[in-house]
């Protein structure tokens, strides 16, 4: 008689099946399309082949390429077809590894004296759809280590025997699908032909581990889809996205540039830049001042001893800028790479009530950090940034009414900028691993049930991962999408009990004996250089009006109309609106076509008509004529643009 | 028959005097008053001690306490004075150096045993005051080196001896007054009687020649005056600039604050001197918007090269913070001693024409330098400090326009923040000395005149010093007197033309050739450290209305009337007036006390009788009761006071 299992799917609805049952088919229970859609199953929390029999009760989820979990089986096992792909087109070749990644994958390999060339992909691609049409099974294969390691010394490949010494007997696995078997701890999909698209995107050199003294190997990097549509739609983005980099648009408007002298990932802010940035700041001040935040102001560096104190040093230290040392009196210095450890200082320059608090310091602090030259990109990985930092100190019944707070000014920002699809997610303590973490049982309850209580009351979408807390704190991030639907995390807030204890911060209750304070740290924009990024691919470089470095251009429709043109600047500078002419000797056509390439806003054309009636053609960026305005119809109708922007 | 010469005096007016007569005695030739004042006497540009006969025709300028040599001579006399008195009182002691300093003077001595007590210094002063009433005259004696030697060897004074070896036999001179004889290159005052008021300052300790390896000497300083009332002056001074001293009253006002775990001569800027620092800050963009800046943003950090590239390494590089290592690549970085490197970049980044310029880069920059910790002083001696900073690169015909712009901002600046007492020194090259100059000859005279030409356009009172201008170009330096008497130096205005070789700065000119830009130096605050301090000084922690960082106080008279109180600020947050509220459960005079203390420029007390009437009871600080006054008449009162300080 055959054993029935309970299966218990994430709806919260059981079922039974015969013991031994795998996930494909319980799919194909439920829907003959579901069937065909399930890449993997989450059995109790764990990814597994879709084909792997349950034999016990369980918790399933099926997983389809709408989940990250799915898709990242996916990728993995299209590095799987490109490496059989390439041992038949290169027989001999040798194999690292090849994993999954944030977009797509890609398979490590040696080609011993062959240089692979560019041109070759389209033939390698070619062969993967080939092969993923013949369909074949990944199969699951438990192996000792002994005979694993006869398998691969028969075939030489020194990188898997490298990767089989550190695995233990009996947790080994291969994979197998058509002629290609990869030592492999899986989970893969059911078979190749799920695999519809593929596109190798680049290629690159990767040292052995990651180690410089080894053998460079080299990197294919591919992406794959369930459905060449998909493929089409990523190329598309993709040509988008090239489009909208942030480095082009950031040189075309002359935002920011880089000097080779000066530094590598040390941007040079431009003087329409250096608006941008300011007009930036300029918002979050007054946002912050509406919200209790003080300004304060510190240096960017500290005595080695203070990140020593706040455990900075020994966490980062030898993998950052390194000591600063002084010509005389031996002292140390660091570049900082937090601002935190100063606001704990100007905390304790002078005892503190419980009446006092919230403190909440702000500061606009840019930051150091060394990153390899190699890790570097435009504005989104540099080696100096500034932070719209702050620490909030308060006490502990103070956490969700300070988080409530944050996440007003957070989603402010986020209106105000135009980024509208967000979710959050709430990071807790691992609960079976409670001794992981500072701080007491009482604190961190508190504190979570604060977080959580804060995201609902603020109707907020939320995750919550359990474990995913630092070990000082919990936190809740702010994941953003972009207009072309990539995701970016912006706007953390974390809780810290970890700097108050270090730096033995105190404030005296109502109780009149000493309290620790807790700290929370927070910065909607996150690193001003990478937020700039995000925002310019986001806009594509056509910022909100009341950002924008040059937000209108008066363009004279002739040298007669110069005169005019200033009048209209002076009423519009009284209004506090600043613009340019473009005074240059050209036909209007070509003023307006340049003005649409730097993105301005509102170009305002003056001719014979204009100067006689007081009045301005208004063009606007992207929509063309606006019809003809008096000035202060315009101005009125421009601030009127900015306010709603900036409205709660 | 006895010889004539030709005595020119600086009025130009011509005298003949037998050969050999000395300044004292032209003096007496000239007044008795004058005679009685005459300290020295300046012989073709030498400061000769007044007693000197002059053998040859000679320029004359007679120096008295108003010349800044005359007191000089004065203080260098005084502290040979000191040293008799220490003689007659500790026989045996042995002398290091005693200079006159900026105020006063001070010797070095080695007391042997003993230890000097700060209680001891008034029997000192009262032996100076004696020795000084025996009218001793200072002898000036040539002496060889030998008998020199020989003199100090039976004295037993190592010091003596050991400055002796660095000097040449021929060029020694001893100077005698009473029982006191020094080895002296003088020149000296006439006799001891000039000395009327002696203040023994302070006692410090002083390595012999500054070496940490050598013995420590007992330092001591002290001040002397030919009258009695001024020294009555100065301590009165003394006292007003203790009550000035900006440590003092940063503390009290909760401006700044320094923590030895960030590190000395580092200020961390508590809340209200960070609004201090922003509303400066915002108010010198305002000004550098209208005159044409623009604003860019540099990192803290250089690359190595860049400053051997600007000479900055070569010259400051072993003295000031140590290079930053990386973890990987073997880079070398540099905590930026200066902007105008990374401006230089900035200016590189594209090709640039004449039509360009003058192109103005603006940044409040944050610098870095070491100073040894015994250097280091409140505000006025830190290391690290932020500049608002400038460099305008211009062709050179458009130095003197530029110039002319740079003083009116400048001016502007000392009108706005309440310094209406200064003078500005015009530093030329030295013309017997044209090679120690960078740059072609051509180029000085032009920019020589345009500087001359542009002060004297703006009606400056200038002082020209031949041979003090940089190597690399000439400057306009002012020199500001605070509410003391005091003398700052602000706002230097420096022409560069080694920058722009250095970094092989390029513009096309209209004659389609290259060209170098001259590059123009400027910061009116110079450092923001250096000039809040200078300015609490001057004010006394009185800060004009528009810079204060606590405006206005509202003080309700009780609890009953909080809601008027909340009503009042609300119409002066419209009206974009900030101010607080005390709502503490005080009396009101307290709470005035209080405001006073913290120098809030104005208390605006609300009661019974205001809340009723729509009004406020205005009090000013310093001033007292203003009366009764509307909400909007106080507004408009308010605003008046700054548009007032704020207008051209």
């Amino acid at each position: 008689m055959s054993q029935q299992i309970k299966i218990t799917l994430p709806d919260g609805s059981e079922r039974k099946y015969e013991k031994g049952t795998n996930g494909l088919q319980i799919a194909a229970s439920i829907s003959e399309g579901l069937a065909r859609n399930v890449l993997a199953a989450k059995v109790n929390g764990q990814v597994w082949d879709a084909t792997r029999p349950i034999e016990e009760d369980s918790q399933l989820q099926l997983l389809t390429w709408n989940d990250g979990e799915g898709k990242n089986t996916f990728w993995h096992s299209s590095a799987h077809l490109l490496a059989e792909a390439l041992e038949a087109l290169y027989p001999g070749i040798k194999f690292g590894i090849g994993p999954p990644i944030e977009t797509g994958f890609y398979y490590d390999v040696d080609f011993g004296d062959h240089t692979l060339d560019g041109s070759e992909l389209e033939k390698i691609e070619q062969k993967m759809i080939e092969l993923a049409r013949e369909k074949n099974e990944y199969i699951r294969k438990a192996i000792s280590k002994k005979d694993a390691i006869a398998y691969y010394q028969e075939k030489g490949d020194e990188y898997k025997l490298d990767l089989l010494e550190g695995l233990e007997d009996g947790s080994i696995t291969f994979y197998e699908q058509g002629n290609f078997t990869d030592l492999c701890r899986g989970p893969h999909i059911p078979n190749t032909g799920f695999i519809k698209a593929v596109k190798l995107t680049n290629i690159a050199g990767a040292y052995w581990r990651g180690d410089e003294n080894r053998k460079m190997l080299t990197r294919i990097y591919g992406v794959t889809f369930p459905k060449a549509k998909e493929l089409q739609e990523y190329l598309t983005m993709l040509e988008e996205a090239k489009k909208r980099d942030h480095r082009k648009i950031g040189r075309e408007l002359e935002l920011f540039t880089f000097s080779e002298k000066v530094g590598q990932g040390l941007p040079l802010w431009l003087p329409k830049g250096t608006l941008l940035r300011e007009r930036l700041v300029a918002f979050m001040k007054k946002a912050q001042d509406k919200s209790g935040y003080e300004q304060v102001t510190t240096p960017h560096i500290g005595h080695k001893a203070l990140y020593e104190t706040s455990g900075h040093y020994e966490k980062y230290g030898k993998d950052s800028f390194q000591p600063i040392a002084t010509p005389h009196e031996g002292e140390e210095f660091l570049l900082k790479p937090m601002n935190c450890p100063h606001h704990c200082e100007i905390y304790k320059h002078k005892p503190r009530s419980y009446k006092d608090l919230p403190i909440r310091y702000a500061e606009f602090g840019t930051v150091y950090r060394y990153e390899q030259s190699g890790e570097l990109h435009g504005l989104t990985r540099v080696r100096g940034f500034t932070q719209d930092d702050a620490h909030i100190f308060c006490r502990p019944e103070q956490v969700k009414e300070e988080f409530i707070k944050v996440i007003d000014l957070v989603l402010y920002v986020f209106k105000a900028l135009g980024f509208e699809d967000y979710t959050a997610q709430v990071s807790l303590r691992d609960p079976e691993n409670k001794q992981k973490y500072i701080g007491t049982d009482e604190a961190w309850e508190k504190a979570e049930s604060a977080i959580i209580e804060a995201a609902s009351e603020k109707g907020l979408e939320t995750v919550t991962e359990l474990g995913e807390a630092a070990f000082y704190g919990p936190k809740l991030d702010f994941m953003v999408k972009d207009a072309l639907g990539r995701k970016w995390q912006l706007g953390t807030i974390q809780v810290d009990y970890n700097l108050p204890e270090r730096f033995e911060l105190e404030y005296i209750g109502s109780d009149n004996s000493k309290h620790r304070p807790v700290m929370i740290h927070r910065a909607p924009f996150g690193s001003l250089e990478r937020f700039v990024a995000v925002l310019i691919e986001h806009c594509a470089g056509n910022f909100p009006l009341w950002l924008a470095p040059e937000q209108l251009i008066i363009l004279p429709i002739s040298e007669k109309f110069k005169e005019y043109a200033e009048q209209v600047k002076a009423q519009l500078d009284d209004a506090g609106i600043s613009g340019s002419i473009d005074n240059r000797d050209e036909k209007i056509g070509r003023k307006i076509r340049d003005a649409e390439v730097k993105k301005v806003p509102f170009m305002l054309i003056v001719g014979e008509k204009e100067a006689a009636e007081g009045k301005l053609s208004v063009r606007k960026h992207g929509e063309g004529d606006l019809g003809s305005h008096t000035v202060d119809g315009f101005i009125q109708y421009f601030q009127g643009i900015i306010a709603e922007s900036l409205s709660k």
